[in-house]
């Protein structure tokens, strides 16, 4: 609903057109090398660089919010003896709000495609569809300033998922030695100049988005296989680990100097569970039973959280589509927050002994004792990954169970209000955090039902970890990528087992009741996503039923004039058109942004004569056009040229793929998958073009429940 | 060479028949979701049944080998003092021999597919090539007691390698719901009875194999699709790793109950790397120079493996082809290993002091004073996953380099001259060996020409780790799933970068010497595999040039003789049929198992009418005949049923891919790859069959030392 009229479907198959052929003949083994290893000098870049943003939002974020916390709980003390809170709540209300603001004006205004996490669309783009500006350095520069308002501004928000859609960023930046937006181009890099290459690299830049976020290098290759891959390829596998490899290195590396203890490289992520260490890590056979209770748990916690989300998103599409509104909901949230954390640790009573080896930055004392802290402050008064990891290591009786039962009730609803926001945020840390603290609860409620021997075993930090897995992927539904980035992250393998017994658990019972997150995100921009397979009860349709029909076919010399109406006239949807000699027998395909750049090149076949002195048109000239091709109101034909005709034979591509009319929907959607096509031709038994299938064509066959559905899509 | 004659392929692309198409549209919802369900069931069964294997050989190997190394043990501190250690010397080469002896009979005369890791034969049936009795149950159990008996008959090998196949067995068998070998058939999984599926399963064995080998889950995921995938599927992953879990959970926990501790799962693989714990495993930034030298070295040193071990095979081939011969030389390998050993620890005078903390399960006094154990046997007088734990782990100073030296120089001819034996065993465990104790010199030398504030960090461990990677990288050649078995296996993900570093440098200084271990034996087989891409420069071909032509061809209602002669006819080499109607325009494509079963059950259109009492022919019955067609010569047809007409209509898969004959090699390459393909039909612009691509005209373009070569490979 949101992009409808300006998505576009990405090409992952070359046009192997005669200009393309002749550059690959001339090219040596040698070339063919060269380019590998530019291949992976790229990968490098994109992981050094995605690396380095980690580092500045992380170092950003634990400057300012440290700031924040200092003035706040400066003014908290003061407050405490004297009484008169109510002025310390409306400082951290007002504080919150006013860095939110900043935060989502800049998304609201400037790059409302920077809001979010971006995962969605990042999914969308490995999937093959290209929501605009979704990889620009705008969006970028957004992004970047907007999560770490967010952040700072006491949102119950992390800022690992938008490392991912950073990173992605970067990578296509990179990757094209060149930057529209700064109208600067470096000459390099021109043969990556197309959709195949560059969605290799904005995987690469999402996986080692993934890696910096969580400190997983082979959680983020897999992600991006996940997500993204339709083809496995060794070498690009490989690739992507590097940039992966190179990402958590350099955020390690210069967060380590930060910390002032250089060269020590073991925080290698934005997020970190802390250590696993000792005996209490072991787990029990007849634990298994409560890990696979706590992934249902999570499971249905999950699809509650997304059911309420969904009807939220709703809502605010409805409503609060004005970017002022937006604004305004940001800054409500922000202030929200803040007053149901004062409220809270207002009323909690849990005081906790100060111990020498406490790990809270920011102890509040409030009404406690000397030498006590306020329980519920270490949960609330505090970002959330410092929370995460206070949950996942404090010592058994640090929390009771009343502190932790409210806090997952109210941050659970606090985090369900702020996902969809007009800010740039993510989902993983809060619903960690969601996850950690009724994991906790349910640890210690464990310990005080079991005999005394057994609840030695009860480590409420394990349980911690293991809700806050089960909570996770109720929410999102990844399966293998997600496992081992919270093996990765937590360091340890021992909890592999149990990681994805929990997260599988978490995901049947969530997938029975509601789709994940990100899922039901992609569906309400009703792109066309395509699934793995096609639904398994659609071998009833064939090709012939799914394709587009009729479809605009251009002969082979073709008048301009007619070329110009065809891609004029708004009722051609399609943005490939097969190219036929009479009668209508397939010669080859060509593209609309193909004929573009041809006519704007006035490459007519009555002008070849002049065009002896004119320079031959080159693949250069579609690479520099490329990935912003002019729209065809922009290039001007004269009428005398629209009697011109054009020869197509040297552009179009003379080897399309194509299926006949009989092939069932599994078939194509499975040619269609594998090789990312964006057009499949159909074909009759004389090869006469009959109809053409495209992602949208396949998209909307769905499996609901009651049997196949069609849906409705965006216009592509 | 060696299977020449009989190299089937497999056909991952589902004969889409109107028979086929019929059962896919009677099944509803429920039908698919059993079928998921079923699936998973099946990954879990293999899982178990891997675990238990791996844990059946574990135990089988930890009683013998201790048996042995008892008896031995007893006797040469018997002969110590007394003298004439050389009847010692006797005992252990004869023990030795015997017991190889035992193993290389069942391999060289019942089955010698089961020689070696199995680890080529897995990539080349992931690949798409059936190797006959690959995966057979004789197989497995001539496997199984293969490698017992190499590993207690003391052989330079492991264990591992051959997990990885017996996994693929058990897939193979379970998923089939029945084995021929024992002629029972359980009528369950019978959906699951093609190739597609079967590989599906297949992949999940392998994972379980290398998971239950190496305790590493998500290595063994990645190892299957790093070898195998050609289309990354999100359920299919999931589910092989749901078998990677099953089996590493299933080893574990009948391991711990051996080894008197249930329920304690921390050794979940057959080789366990030890805890790398503490600050020894912290690495500095000025190291990484030295661990990229590490891997250039074994990259060197794997190179010259290969090449030695590639001299030797061709060696093999032509001179030691015979049983009788095989099993001498194995003997012969075993007693020489036995008196190599024996010598090696006979002239070393590396005495260490017997901690109360040594891990030694077999510590030898031999000529050292009272309290101390000759160091030398440590390294040999012990099974190599011992040895390669007492290298990482063992104390500096425990090794002095001169026994290093020695053990490396001797070990790495052994295992040389190992592989490649008519024995079950893998090149694993001794690649790891060479690597830990060279790496472990290279530490020790480290620590001495450093200033001593700097050796502290020079854990000779910790570069035993470093030159195990490189060794084994250097050998095998893979990537991102070694580096993950590595990771997973010490337990840690702090190395996780210097180990992708070393393999990264390894693979590269390999590469540009001599191909990968497995790689040379695949291509010593000369079977047809497909890489990952087509060769570089191999724009310059096309479709026309590289496809066997012409093709038979059988019209769509052919007569019978006609059939019969097709498929009697030797030069007939093809098992796919370009089906057309006049004038060759095509129609279909059938197989020659299909067309086998079609003759045995006598589908003739004469017969018609009479088979209005007869059942109609359906899936079942092809079903029944998978995966061993009988050869044509079995089928009896008469003199009047030649002149019968066959109508193939029913049978024939009316929507085979095609290509134009123009299609770029790598176009063609591409699309035959990714979606698996056995055959692939080139036709003309009017659909006419002009020819067919199969595997082989692919996997004989090869990027060789002077641009593109064709290979000669084995008739399929």
């Amino acid at each position: 609903a949101l992009y409808n009229c300006t998505i576009m479907n990405l090409d992952y198959d070359n046009i192997e057109n005669q200009l393309f052929l002749e550059e690959e003949r001339r090219m040596s083994y040698l070339g063919f090398r060269c380019l590998e290893i530019s291949r992976w000098v790229v990968c490098g870049w994109i992981g050094f660089l995605t690396g380095l943003i980690a580092c500045f939002i992380d170092i950003a974020v634990e400057e300012l919010a440290g700031f924040k916390y200092q003035v706040v709980k400066e003014n908290i003390e003061k407050f405490t003896e004297v009484g008169g809170l109510s002025i310390s709540l409306l400082l951290w209300a007002v504080l919150n709000a006013a860095i939110v603001m900043v935060g989502a004006i800049i998304v609201a205004y400037f790059e409302p495609i920077a809001a979010g996490s971006g995962i969605p669309q990042i999914k969308c783009y490995l999937n093959g569809i290209k929501i605009p500006r979704v990889v620009r350095l705008k969006t970028l520069v957004v992004k970047v300033c907007g999560v770490i308002c967010s952040v700072v501004g006491g949102l119950a928000v992390g800022k690992e998922g938008p490392m991912i859609h950073s990173g992605a960023v970067v990578a296509a930046g990179v990757s094209q030695g060149r930057s529209t937006s700064l109208k600067k181009d470096f000459k390099i890099f021109e043969y990556f100049r197309r959709d195949t290459e560059k969605r290799d690299f904005v995987s690469a830049g999402a996986a080692a988005g993934v890696s910096a976020a969580f400190g997983a290098p082979v959680g983020g290759v897999l992600f991006s296989l996940e997500e993204g891959a339709s083809f496995w390829n060794q070498m690009l596998t490989w690739r992507i680990f590097f940039a992966s490899m190179i990402s958590t290195f350099t955020l390690n590396f210069f967060l380590s100097i930060y910390h002032k203890n250089t060269g020590d490289l073991s925080s290698p992520g934005l997020i970190n569970f802390g250590r696993f260490e000792g005996d209490s890590v072991a787990y029990n056979l007849y634990e298994i039973p409560l890990f696979i209770l706590m992934g249902a748990i999570g499971g249905l916690l999950g699809a509650l959280f997304n059911i309420l989300n969904y009807w939220l998103t709703i809502f605010r599409i409805r409503y609060v589509h004005r970017p002022c509104l937006q604004v305004m909901e940001a800054m409500l949230v922000a202030a929200v927050t803040a007053t149901v954390s004062f409220t809270m640790i207002y009323f909690s009573n849990d005081c906790q002994p100060l111990g020498p080896e406490h790990a809270e930055e920011y102890p509040l004392q409030l009404f406690c004792a000397d030498g006590e802290y306020n329980s519920m402050a270490t949960a609330f008064f505090n970002t959330p990954e410092r929370s995460v990891r206070s949950l996942f290591h404090n010592q058994a009786g640090t929390y009771n169970p009343l502190t932790l039962g409210l806090f997952t009730l109210t941050y659970f609803f606090l985090a369900c209000w702020t996902y969809g926001l007009a800010v740039s945020a993510g989902v993983f840390i809060p619903s960690l955090l969601i996850g950690a603290a009724w994991g906790r609860l349910f640890g210690i409620l464990l310990a005080y039902i079991t005999p005394n021997s057994v609840s030695k075993w009860a480590d409420p930090g394990k349980y911690a970890l293991i809700g806050a897995a089960a909570q996770l992927g109720g929410i999102v539904r990844m399966t293998l990528s997600l496992t081992v980035i919270m093996v990765e992250a937590t360091g340890n393998v021992t909890y592999g087992f149990p990681i994805m017994l929990v997260l599988m658990t978490a995901k049947i019972v969530g997938d029975y009741i509601v789709e994940g997150l990100y899922d039901i995100h992609i569906k309400l921009q009703s792109v066309p996503f395509l699934h793995w397979e096609a639904p398994a009860t659609s071998h009833w349709l064939t090709a012939r039923e799914v394709m587009s029909s009729p479809v605009t076919c251009l002969n082979r010399i073709e008048k301009v004039g007619t070329i110009v109406d065809t891609l004029s006239n708004t009722s051609t949807k399609h943005n490939g058109f097969p190219v036929v000699v009479q009668p209508a027998k397939l010669c080859g395909l060509i593209l609309r942004s193909q004929l573009i750049v041809l006519l704007k090149h006035k490459v007519f076949v009555e002008l070849a004569r002049s065009r002896l002195t004119h320079r031959k048109l080159q693949l250069k000239d579609f690479r520099d056009a490329y990935p912003r091709f002019p729209p065809i109101q922009s290039i001007h034909v004269s009428q005398d040229e629209r009697e011109c005709m054009m020869d197509l034979t040297e552009f179009m591509n003379p080897t399309p793929y194509t299926v006949p009319q009989e092939t069932s929907l599994p078939r194509v959607f499975k040619l269609f998958r594998a090789l990312g096509l964006r057009h499949l031709v159909v074909v009759d038994d004389e090869n006469r073009v009959v109809g053409l299938v495209t992602r949208k064509d396949l998209a909307r066959y769905h499996l609901g429940k009651h049997g196949l559905e069609e849906l409705q899509l965006a216009q592509t």
